[in-house]
């Protein structure tokens, strides 16, 4: 967990804006006065929860908000690269850096700040995080196939030849109903944050600092997270109302951790780039709650193949006893062959597990007056060929659940490994050593 | 504040479905069971914030949710009735009432519970809310035009010469880009919460009761509260940067929140089923966010009237004190005539003045590649006819503001009073006395 190792002391301890100013600004070597206005006593005047938890650093071994700890609120965003230089794009990701490092630790998006600048220039912060902490804000980028090669196989950045052999679309599922404009993208920002006007706060600063070299191609709040990346968190709730994430890869297991997630030094000869980061594999999983919720709870508890009230396997135990596939039932076994978890379980697809770190969304409701919600799924995995594909296509094929779900978006990103002091987010991409 | 008279010593304290299993059961009158299987501690255990406000009691002199201190997250629901049966539609608000008097005591939305039943039947909750605290939230019932009169103007449920004066479908005001599947309805709910899960939780099971009777006609998520209606509460900011909702009308100010807010006795002669209550009004501001970010801080401030720092109007002080609108500047008065606190001031504007609730909203991204982001407007009002129409028109021609937002969405609902025990939502509406 390198975000820990790399935390400060006194982010571990919670920092807010105002504290920064306060105290902490001589050792942070930050500018003064930036947010010395806001009102740091805001989150808690009002009776709303202080922020206990760490400010993560945005530099580290690996990038941050992938075995962090899953926070509740998460903003995610991808963007097309509207430019054809290639100065432009690699000045926007050093500003993207310089503006993620100062964001994730509760400072300004810029050095001048939201009320301290000129008035008669814009200011280079947006100001709505105005007295708000670090809230445990996270930012991780990731490269979409499309920043290496255009629709006509051209190379556009002079990087062609380092794509990962694996970062290429998505081939299209059983169940797959994608919207364009919900899909894809050549470059996606994961922002995870306890306050979600944090996490919309940073994206949003982020696009701004981006206009002329990227557009937003769609971005996605999602409200609870689904997934636990640790042991000390417990397990919550997806909107088919069943514990989500139980059999999830927690960062402890640190043996799995490299072997499923964090791409290795001799994966991807032409990409060795990659080494030490993943591929975030986006999914947008509409659930028909209407539908479902007309389901009995039997059936329910058989399409998951888990008591809906402790997680527990159908076979018995508790939420963490490993559930026994061959145990006979009055018809057929107890934990029917279609249940979710049994598709999806390493023991049927060659051994291979992934880190989820998804969250609910409802965005309104559609033209049938359903609500328009589900799983935003998110997924780092070593490799999508060997890690994702292919449990998606069994899931697709004989889930279940999956008569519940449509997959409405889709995406896949190579995401770098975590940076030094000096460093910016693809250095390591495009600057070949 | 009738809501806190109303509740109960346990309330205060804060209570979580398992601690009222474990504890409170007998003196809250409740089926033992439900939600036994949660576990209340997944709030605390994942290092989210415990929750510490109250459970807010569902029956009061006035409903619940209109002066309560502002809540952190919205599910906002406007529904069709599908139905032509009087019967059923009363049928549904005695269901609904039931249901949310037990969601917001933290219960499940019916006696079984999610988890309890019968495996052979579906559940009568839907599970994702097991573990999580009833986290302030509260649920309030409002009536739109179309429950009285149908687009023909026939009385749909014998209750067409009750119709309220002032309730009808809001005029259209420059400035509106309505989006008619964001628009109107015959019913509404407001669900504010702590937690977005549990509004979530609340508002889906409300439709899932209501299938066959009612169909959602569009919903809205709210992730950050802009209006404090507590002087305990402070400012937050909107997705403009600055303090939004200085100048509300505060819980505390009894005889504004008289004035302003309820719906007197002898307001509206065919309508005395709607004293003590109010007139909902939902306004979808969209901001043209990738423009406003460009605009200077100098002429941001102009266009508000107010510092970005701390909220102070621009003729000096701080955030609280009064704008002295004919302070001069170098170019005319210092607050700009066209600043929006001068517009909507209650002296330009017979005095009248709102109580807002207004939350943030980010829904993803427009086909522009800016963000679908802005305020979902509420407020409260005693006359949309005196307290609402005029200041939005003198909004919509002089303020400044107006660049930088349209309104896609717009609705007006009669919110009744609150209910005692043994009574239902609308009760004094359909039951004539």
């Amino acid at each position: 967990m390198p975000e820990t190792e790399h935390a400060t002391e006194q982010s571990r301890h919670g920092i807010s804006r105002r504290g920064l100013v306060g105290g902490g600004v001589a050792a942070a070597g930050l500018a003064a006065g930036a947010f010395a206005a806001g009102r740091a006593s805001a989150a808690t005047d009002d009776g709303s929860a202080p922020d206990a938890r760490a400010a993560y650093s945005f530099r580290g071994d690996h990038q941050a908000g992938i075995v962090t700890p899953a926070q509740d609120r998460l903003h995610f965003a991808a963007f097309d690269v509207t430019t054809g230089s290639r100065a432009q794009l690699v000045a926007l990701l050093k500003a993207w850096t310089e503006a993620a490092d100062r964001m994730t630790r509760g400072l300004p998006a810029g050095e001048i700040g939201p009320t301290e600048g000129d008035t008669n220039l814009p200011p280079d912060d947006t100001g709505e995080a105005i007295g708000l902490s670090a809230s445990g804000l996270t930012l991780t980028f990731g490269f979409g196939p499309g920043l290496f090669r255009d629709e006509k196989g051209r190379d556009r950045f002079g990087i062609a030849d380092r794509q990962p052999a694996a970062l290429r679309t998505l081939p299209h599922f059983p169940g797959d109903m994608l919207d364009p404009e919900k899909s894809y993208g050549d470059l996606c920002v994961q922002a995870c944050a306890d306050d979600p006007q944090v996490a919309v706060h940073a994206i949003r600063n982020l696009a701004r600092i981006g206009f002329g070299t990227v557009a937003v191609r769609w971005s996605q709040l999602g409200f609870g997270r689904t997934s636990t990346t640790s042991v000390s968190q417990s397990t919550p709730r997806n909107l088919f109302g069943f514990k989500d994430g139980t059999a999830n890869i927690k960062s402890e297991e640190t043996q799995d951790v490299e072997e499923h997630v964090w791409v290795g030094a001799g994966d991807d000869a032409k990409a060795d780039w990659l080494a030490g980061g993943s591929y975030l594999v986006a999914r947008r999983f509409n659930m028909n709650i209407e539908i479902w919720d007309r389901q009995t709870l039997g059936d329910q508890e058989d399409f998951i193949g888990r008591t809906k009230d402790t997680g527990a396997p159908l076979s018995g135990g508790s939420e963490f006893t490993e559930p026994k596939f061959s145990m006979p039932g009055s018809h057929g076994p107890v934990i029917p062959k279609d249940a979710h978890i049994r598709v999806v379980h390493p023991d049927f697809n060659d051994g291979v597990r992934m880190l989820r770190r998804g969250y609910n969304f409802v965005d309104g409701s559609d033209a049938l007056g359903g609500l328009n919600a589900g799983l935003f799924f998110i997924a780092y995995v070593r490799d999508p060929d060997t890690h994702f594909i292919p449990v998606q296509n069994a899931m697709a094929k004989t889930d279940a659940l999956m008569e519940y779900v449509k997959v409405t978006g889709s995406a896949l990103f190579a995401v770098p490994t975590g940076i030094g002091t000096d460093e910016y987010v693809g250095q390591s991409l495009f600057e070949r050593t």
